[in-house]
Protein backbone atom coordinates (compact mmCIF):
# COMPACT_ATOMS: atom_id res chain seq x y z
CA UNK A 1 0.00 0.00 0.00
CA UNK A 2 1.22 3.44 -0.87
CA UNK A 3 1.42 6.59 1.62
CA UNK A 4 -0.89 9.05 0.74
CA UNK A 5 -0.20 12.81 -0.28
CA UNK A 6 -0.01 15.65 1.67
CA UNK A 7 -0.93 18.40 -0.16
CA UNK A 8 -1.86 21.92 0.84
CA UNK A 9 -2.89 25.25 -0.48
CA UNK A 10 -1.64 28.76 0.91
CA UNK A 11 -2.28 32.18 0.43
CA UNK A 12 -4.17 35.22 1.45
CA UNK A 13 -7.80 35.08 3.01
CA UNK A 14 -9.91 35.07 -0.63
CA UNK A 15 -7.13 34.33 -3.03
CA UNK A 16 -9.79 31.09 -3.84
CA UNK A 17 -8.23 28.35 -1.79
CA UNK A 18 -11.50 26.77 -0.67
CA UNK A 19 -13.07 26.52 -4.19
CA UNK A 20 -9.90 24.87 -5.99
CA UNK A 21 -9.55 22.59 -2.79
CA UNK A 22 -13.23 21.27 -4.05
CA UNK A 23 -12.47 21.06 -7.22
CA UNK A 24 -9.01 18.77 -6.75
CA UNK A 25 -11.50 17.10 -4.27
CA UNK A 26 -13.71 16.53 -6.69
CA UNK A 27 -11.10 15.38 -9.25
CA UNK A 28 -9.46 12.96 -6.58
CA UNK A 29 -12.98 11.65 -6.09
CA UNK A 30 -13.65 11.22 -9.68
CA UNK A 31 -10.22 8.79 -10.03
CA UNK A 32 -11.26 6.81 -6.74
CA UNK A 33 -8.34 8.06 -5.25
CA UNK A 34 -9.36 7.70 -0.83
CA UNK A 35 -8.85 11.59 0.53
CA UNK A 36 -9.82 14.04 3.26
CA UNK A 37 -9.80 17.68 3.18
CA UNK A 38 -8.90 19.54 6.54
CA UNK A 39 -8.65 23.12 7.53
CA UNK A 40 -6.32 24.94 9.50
CA UNK A 41 -6.13 25.95 12.35
CA UNK A 42 -8.85 23.67 13.47
CA UNK A 43 -10.03 19.91 11.80
CA UNK A 44 -10.21 18.02 15.19
CA UNK A 45 -12.22 19.03 18.61
CA UNK A 46 -9.44 20.18 20.38
CA UNK A 47 -7.66 22.39 17.62
CA UNK A 48 -10.94 23.95 16.60
CA UNK A 49 -11.16 25.22 20.30
CA UNK A 50 -7.37 26.41 20.06
CA UNK A 51 -8.56 27.85 16.57
CA UNK A 52 -11.59 30.07 18.34
CA UNK A 53 -8.89 31.40 20.98
CA UNK A 54 -6.33 32.94 18.23
CA UNK A 55 -9.24 34.13 16.11
CA UNK A 56 -10.97 35.46 19.37
CA UNK A 57 -11.39 39.25 18.60
CA UNK A 58 -11.49 40.56 22.73
CA UNK A 59 -7.82 39.32 22.63
CA UNK A 60 -6.43 42.62 21.26
CA UNK A 61 -3.26 42.28 24.25
CA UNK A 62 -2.57 38.43 22.06
CA UNK A 63 1.35 38.12 22.30
CA UNK A 64 2.46 37.33 18.92
CA UNK A 65 4.80 34.19 20.43
CA UNK A 66 1.62 33.38 21.86
CA UNK A 67 -0.02 33.54 18.95
CA UNK A 68 2.42 31.49 16.95
CA UNK A 69 2.60 28.82 19.59
CA UNK A 70 -1.53 28.09 19.64
CA UNK A 71 -1.06 27.57 16.04
CA UNK A 72 1.19 25.32 16.72
CA UNK A 73 -0.13 23.39 19.09
CA UNK A 74 -3.57 23.09 17.04
CA UNK A 75 -1.16 22.03 14.11
CA UNK A 76 0.47 19.19 16.57
CA UNK A 77 -3.13 17.78 17.25
CA UNK A 78 -4.22 17.99 13.24
CA UNK A 79 -1.15 16.12 12.72
CA UNK A 80 -1.00 13.29 15.28
CA UNK A 81 -4.39 12.46 15.33
CA UNK A 82 -5.74 13.09 11.77
CA UNK A 83 -3.07 13.72 9.46
CA UNK A 84 -0.82 10.89 10.28
CA UNK A 85 -2.91 8.03 10.75
CA UNK A 86 -4.22 9.00 7.28
CA UNK A 87 -1.47 8.92 4.62
CA UNK A 88 -0.18 6.26 6.90
CA UNK A 89 -3.03 4.08 5.73
CA UNK A 90 -2.55 4.98 2.21
CA UNK A 91 -5.26 7.93 2.47
CA UNK A 92 -4.21 11.60 0.80
CA UNK A 93 -5.10 14.84 2.79
CA UNK A 94 -5.82 17.91 1.54
CA UNK A 95 -4.93 21.08 4.06
CA UNK A 96 -6.07 25.01 3.31
CA UNK A 97 -3.29 26.07 5.38
CA UNK A 98 -0.35 23.98 6.73
CA UNK A 99 3.33 25.03 8.54
CA UNK A 100 3.84 27.72 5.76
CA UNK A 101 1.12 29.91 6.70
CA UNK A 102 2.92 29.96 10.33
CA UNK A 103 6.03 30.57 8.66
CA UNK A 104 4.67 33.58 6.88
CA UNK A 105 1.74 35.02 9.15
CA UNK A 106 4.22 34.86 12.67
CA UNK A 107 7.64 34.09 10.92
CA UNK A 108 7.35 37.02 8.44
CA UNK A 109 4.86 39.38 8.30
CA UNK A 110 4.98 39.60 12.01
CA UNK A 111 8.82 39.43 12.48
CA UNK A 112 9.16 36.44 14.36
CA UNK A 113 11.79 35.31 11.91
CA UNK A 114 10.89 32.35 9.53
CA UNK A 115 13.68 30.01 11.40
CA UNK A 116 12.60 30.24 14.83
CA UNK A 117 8.90 29.92 13.48
CA UNK A 118 10.41 26.59 11.76
CA UNK A 119 12.02 24.85 14.81
CA UNK A 120 8.36 25.68 16.69
CA UNK A 121 6.83 24.18 14.02
CA UNK A 122 9.06 20.94 13.17
CA UNK A 123 8.29 19.98 16.79
CA UNK A 124 4.52 20.55 16.18
CA UNK A 125 4.60 17.98 12.90
CA UNK A 126 7.54 15.96 13.76
CA UNK A 127 8.94 17.04 10.63
CA UNK A 128 6.24 16.70 8.51
CA UNK A 129 6.15 18.68 5.34
CA UNK A 130 3.67 18.43 2.49
CA UNK A 131 4.62 16.71 -0.97
CA UNK A 132 3.28 19.53 -2.91
CA UNK A 133 1.78 23.48 -1.66
CA UNK A 134 -0.15 25.30 -4.09
CA UNK A 135 0.29 29.17 -3.58
CA UNK A 136 -3.03 30.67 -4.79
CA UNK A 137 -1.43 33.96 -6.59
CA UNK A 138 -3.92 36.64 -6.51
CA UNK A 139 -4.00 40.79 -5.77
CA UNK A 140 -3.91 40.54 -1.71
CA UNK A 141 -6.12 43.84 -1.77
CA UNK A 142 -8.32 42.10 -4.10
CA UNK A 143 -8.79 39.11 -2.17
CA UNK A 144 -9.67 40.92 1.29
CA UNK A 145 -12.29 43.15 -0.30
CA UNK A 146 -13.75 39.53 -2.17
CA UNK A 147 -13.71 38.27 1.29
CA UNK A 148 -15.50 41.26 2.88
CA UNK A 149 -18.35 40.93 1.03
CA UNK A 150 -18.92 37.51 2.00
CA UNK A 151 -18.61 37.71 6.17
CA UNK A 152 -17.67 39.68 8.53
CA UNK A 153 -13.68 40.28 9.10
CA UNK A 154 -11.82 38.48 11.99
CA UNK A 155 -8.87 39.82 14.38
CA UNK A 156 -6.28 38.80 11.85
CA UNK A 157 -8.58 40.21 9.03
CA UNK A 158 -8.87 43.06 10.70
CA UNK A 159 -5.76 44.11 10.41
CA UNK A 160 -6.39 45.63 6.70
CA UNK A 161 -4.62 45.56 3.53
CA UNK A 162 -0.82 46.59 4.65
CA UNK A 163 -0.67 43.12 6.55
CA UNK A 164 -2.18 41.67 3.94
CA UNK A 165 0.38 42.73 1.69
CA UNK A 166 3.57 42.05 3.77
CA UNK A 167 1.67 38.52 4.04
CA UNK A 168 1.45 38.20 -0.06
CA UNK A 169 5.19 39.57 -0.74
CA UNK A 170 6.31 36.94 2.08
CA UNK A 171 4.82 34.00 0.19
CA UNK A 172 6.05 34.94 -3.34
CA UNK A 173 9.75 35.12 -1.34
CA UNK A 174 8.84 31.73 0.26
CA UNK A 175 8.10 30.18 -3.10
CA UNK A 176 11.40 31.56 -4.40
CA UNK A 177 13.58 29.52 -1.63
CA UNK A 178 11.55 26.10 -2.06
CA UNK A 179 10.21 25.71 -5.49
CA UNK A 180 10.12 22.26 -5.98
CA UNK A 181 7.61 22.14 -3.72
CA UNK A 182 5.92 25.36 -3.43
CA UNK A 183 3.97 25.96 -6.59
CA UNK A 184 2.53 29.53 -7.54
CA UNK A 185 -0.80 29.49 -9.16
CA UNK A 186 -1.52 32.32 -11.14
CA UNK A 187 -5.73 33.55 -10.34
CA UNK A 188 -5.69 36.03 -12.83
CA UNK A 189 -7.00 33.78 -15.57
CA UNK A 190 -9.87 32.25 -14.18
CA UNK A 191 -10.75 29.47 -11.82
CA UNK A 192 -10.40 26.60 -14.64
CA UNK A 193 -7.32 28.04 -15.96
CA UNK A 194 -5.35 27.60 -11.92
CA UNK A 195 -7.01 24.14 -11.75
CA UNK A 196 -5.30 22.89 -14.82
CA UNK A 197 -2.06 23.66 -13.90
CA UNK A 198 -3.03 22.26 -9.82
CA UNK A 199 -4.37 18.89 -11.54
CA UNK A 200 -1.38 18.78 -13.87
CA UNK A 201 1.39 19.05 -10.78
CA UNK A 202 -1.09 16.87 -8.84
CA UNK A 203 -1.13 13.55 -12.00
CA UNK A 204 3.16 14.34 -11.69
CA UNK A 205 2.88 13.18 -8.61
CA UNK A 206 0.30 10.04 -8.57
CA UNK A 207 2.53 8.37 -11.48
CA UNK A 208 5.08 8.32 -9.37
CA UNK B 1 15.77 51.00 40.51
CA UNK B 2 16.76 47.36 40.71
CA UNK B 3 15.32 44.53 38.54
CA UNK B 4 12.47 42.17 40.68
CA UNK B 5 12.94 38.76 41.20
CA UNK B 6 11.73 36.10 39.35
CA UNK B 7 11.01 33.06 42.11
CA UNK B 8 9.48 29.64 40.94
CA UNK B 9 8.16 27.34 42.63
CA UNK B 10 7.77 23.57 41.83
CA UNK B 11 6.90 20.25 42.89
CA UNK B 12 4.36 17.30 42.43
CA UNK B 13 0.38 18.59 43.31
CA UNK B 14 -0.25 18.28 46.97
CA UNK B 15 3.38 19.20 48.17
CA UNK B 16 2.73 22.29 49.58
CA UNK B 17 3.88 24.95 47.02
CA UNK B 18 0.45 26.60 47.73
CA UNK B 19 1.60 27.16 51.64
CA UNK B 20 4.88 27.94 51.25
CA UNK B 21 4.20 30.79 48.46
CA UNK B 22 1.80 31.95 50.96
CA UNK B 23 4.02 32.84 53.74
CA UNK B 24 6.72 34.12 51.44
CA UNK B 25 4.63 36.29 50.12
CA UNK B 26 3.39 37.78 53.48
CA UNK B 27 7.62 37.81 54.60
CA UNK B 28 8.51 39.91 51.19
CA UNK B 29 5.10 42.44 52.42
CA UNK B 30 6.22 42.60 55.76
CA UNK B 31 9.92 43.84 54.55
CA UNK B 32 8.09 46.50 52.07
CA UNK B 33 9.01 44.14 48.64
CA UNK B 34 6.76 45.01 45.73
CA UNK B 35 5.73 41.45 44.58
CA UNK B 36 3.15 39.73 42.75
CA UNK B 37 2.19 35.89 42.84
CA UNK B 38 0.57 33.87 39.67
CA UNK B 39 -0.38 30.64 38.71
CA UNK B 40 0.80 28.63 35.93
CA UNK B 41 -0.78 27.76 33.85
CA UNK B 42 -2.68 30.84 33.77
CA UNK B 43 -2.38 34.14 35.53
CA UNK B 44 -3.96 36.19 32.73
CA UNK B 45 -7.26 35.70 30.56
CA UNK B 46 -5.85 34.26 27.32
CA UNK B 47 -3.84 31.45 30.00
CA UNK B 48 -6.23 30.62 31.93
CA UNK B 49 -8.53 30.43 28.93
CA UNK B 50 -5.82 27.77 27.25
CA UNK B 51 -5.46 26.36 30.93
CA UNK B 52 -8.91 24.86 30.50
CA UNK B 53 -8.45 23.47 27.60
CA UNK B 54 -5.28 21.56 28.79
CA UNK B 55 -6.84 20.50 32.26
CA UNK B 56 -10.12 19.31 30.41
CA UNK B 57 -11.19 15.77 31.34
CA UNK B 58 -12.90 15.29 27.63
CA UNK B 59 -9.63 15.79 26.28
CA UNK B 60 -8.34 11.64 26.34
CA UNK B 61 -7.18 12.06 22.60
CA UNK B 62 -4.80 15.08 23.55
CA UNK B 63 -1.11 14.46 21.96
CA UNK B 64 1.55 14.79 24.07
CA UNK B 65 3.02 17.79 21.81
CA UNK B 66 0.12 19.68 21.66
CA UNK B 67 0.07 19.65 25.00
CA UNK B 68 4.02 20.66 25.48
CA UNK B 69 2.71 23.56 23.03
CA UNK B 70 -0.46 24.95 25.14
CA UNK B 71 1.90 25.27 28.01
CA UNK B 72 4.48 27.02 26.26
CA UNK B 73 1.55 29.61 24.78
CA UNK B 74 -0.15 30.07 28.17
CA UNK B 75 3.14 30.69 29.63
CA UNK B 76 4.48 32.82 26.52
CA UNK B 77 1.64 35.05 27.16
CA UNK B 78 2.08 35.54 31.26
CA UNK B 79 5.99 36.20 30.55
CA UNK B 80 5.41 39.27 27.69
CA UNK B 81 2.18 40.42 29.70
CA UNK B 82 2.88 40.42 33.17
CA UNK B 83 6.41 38.86 34.47
CA UNK B 84 8.47 41.26 31.89
CA UNK B 85 6.84 44.23 32.63
CA UNK B 86 6.84 44.03 36.15
CA UNK B 87 10.33 42.94 36.35
CA UNK B 88 10.97 45.48 34.56
CA UNK B 89 9.52 48.29 36.87
CA UNK B 90 11.13 46.43 39.91
CA UNK B 91 8.00 43.71 41.19
CA UNK B 92 9.41 40.84 42.03
CA UNK B 93 7.13 37.97 40.42
CA UNK B 94 6.41 34.51 42.51
CA UNK B 95 5.41 32.23 40.12
CA UNK B 96 3.51 28.98 41.13
CA UNK B 97 5.25 26.44 38.53
CA UNK B 98 7.14 27.92 35.61
CA UNK B 99 9.46 26.07 32.80
CA UNK B 100 10.96 23.05 34.87
CA UNK B 101 6.73 21.89 35.18
CA UNK B 102 7.40 21.37 31.46
CA UNK B 103 10.80 19.71 31.04
CA UNK B 104 9.67 17.35 33.84
CA UNK B 105 5.77 16.53 32.86
CA UNK B 106 6.02 16.98 29.36
CA UNK B 107 9.80 16.39 28.87
CA UNK B 108 10.87 13.58 30.97
CA UNK B 109 7.24 11.87 32.66
CA UNK B 110 6.24 12.07 29.19
CA UNK B 111 9.06 10.92 27.08
CA UNK B 112 9.63 14.17 24.63
CA UNK B 113 12.93 14.76 25.77
CA UNK B 114 14.11 17.82 28.26
CA UNK B 115 15.84 19.23 25.39
CA UNK B 116 13.15 19.30 22.89
CA UNK B 117 10.69 20.67 25.97
CA UNK B 118 13.05 23.18 26.61
CA UNK B 119 13.85 24.51 22.45
CA UNK B 120 10.75 25.48 22.71
CA UNK B 121 9.98 27.18 25.96
CA UNK B 122 13.34 29.22 25.31
CA UNK B 123 11.03 30.71 22.55
CA UNK B 124 8.22 31.04 24.90
CA UNK B 125 9.86 33.21 27.77
CA UNK B 126 12.38 34.56 25.25
CA UNK B 127 15.31 33.13 27.56
CA UNK B 128 13.85 34.06 30.71
CA UNK B 129 14.83 31.76 33.41
CA UNK B 130 13.76 32.52 37.54
CA UNK B 131 16.30 33.81 39.62
CA UNK B 132 15.33 30.73 42.07
CA UNK B 133 13.44 27.71 42.00
CA UNK B 134 12.17 25.83 44.90
CA UNK B 135 11.45 21.96 44.85
CA UNK B 136 8.76 21.15 47.37
CA UNK B 137 10.39 17.64 48.37
CA UNK B 138 7.40 15.42 49.68
CA UNK B 139 6.65 12.17 48.83
CA UNK B 140 4.83 12.22 45.36
CA UNK B 141 1.96 9.63 46.86
CA UNK B 142 1.37 11.05 50.36
CA UNK B 143 1.18 14.67 48.16
CA UNK B 144 -0.99 12.78 45.61
CA UNK B 145 -3.38 11.54 48.68
CA UNK B 146 -3.91 15.09 50.14
CA UNK B 147 -5.01 16.91 47.29
CA UNK B 148 -7.84 13.90 46.44
CA UNK B 149 -9.18 14.58 49.88
CA UNK B 150 -8.90 18.47 49.18
CA UNK B 151 -10.71 18.12 45.25
CA UNK B 152 -11.61 16.20 42.46
CA UNK B 153 -8.89 15.38 40.16
CA UNK B 154 -8.04 16.88 37.29
CA UNK B 155 -6.92 15.04 33.54
CA UNK B 156 -3.36 15.10 34.91
CA UNK B 157 -3.54 13.61 38.44
CA UNK B 158 -6.11 11.43 37.66
CA UNK B 159 -2.91 9.42 36.07
CA UNK B 160 -2.36 7.95 39.09
CA UNK B 161 0.45 7.64 41.04
CA UNK B 162 3.20 5.90 39.02
CA UNK B 163 2.86 9.10 36.86
CA UNK B 164 3.64 11.17 40.36
CA UNK B 165 6.40 9.09 41.28
CA UNK B 166 7.72 9.50 37.75
CA UNK B 167 7.66 12.96 37.86
CA UNK B 168 9.24 13.25 41.34
CA UNK B 169 12.09 11.30 39.84
CA UNK B 170 12.84 13.91 37.13
CA UNK B 171 12.54 16.33 39.52
CA UNK B 172 15.29 15.50 41.70
CA UNK B 173 17.39 14.74 38.84
CA UNK B 174 16.84 17.92 37.18
CA UNK B 175 17.59 19.74 40.84
CA UNK B 176 21.26 17.58 40.49
CA UNK B 177 21.49 19.46 36.81
CA UNK B 178 21.21 22.80 38.04
CA UNK B 179 22.15 23.27 41.79
CA UNK B 180 22.91 26.98 42.01
CA UNK B 181 19.58 27.49 40.64
CA UNK B 182 16.71 24.56 41.87
CA UNK B 183 17.08 24.30 45.73
CA UNK B 184 15.47 21.28 47.07
CA UNK B 185 13.43 22.11 50.36
CA UNK B 186 12.36 19.05 52.34
CA UNK B 187 8.85 19.08 53.29
CA UNK B 188 9.17 16.44 55.99
CA UNK B 189 9.81 18.44 59.27
CA UNK B 190 7.06 21.03 58.76
CA UNK B 191 5.89 24.08 56.82
CA UNK B 192 8.13 25.97 59.52
CA UNK B 193 11.56 24.21 58.77
CA UNK B 194 10.75 23.93 55.27
CA UNK B 195 9.68 28.01 55.28
CA UNK B 196 12.90 28.85 57.51
CA UNK B 197 15.54 27.36 54.34
CA UNK B 198 13.49 29.40 51.89
CA UNK B 199 13.33 32.56 53.43
CA UNK B 200 16.99 32.04 54.00
CA UNK B 201 17.60 31.71 50.20
CA UNK B 202 15.88 34.65 49.54
CA UNK B 203 17.63 36.89 51.87
CA UNK B 204 21.07 36.01 50.11
CA UNK B 205 19.22 36.82 46.86
CA UNK B 206 17.94 40.13 48.36
CA UNK B 207 21.21 40.95 49.67
CA UNK B 208 23.05 41.25 46.02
Amino acid sequence: MNKGLLISFEGTDGSGKTTQIKLLSEYMHSKGLNHITLREPGGVAISEEIRSIVLDNRYKEMDQVTEMLLYAAARAQLVSQVIQPSLASGKSVICDRFVDSSYIYQGYARGLGIELVKTVNDVATRNLMPDITFFMDIDPVLALKRRFDNSQPDRLEAEGTAFQKKVYEGYIKLAGLYPDRIKIISGIHGIDAAFSQIKSYVDVLLCR
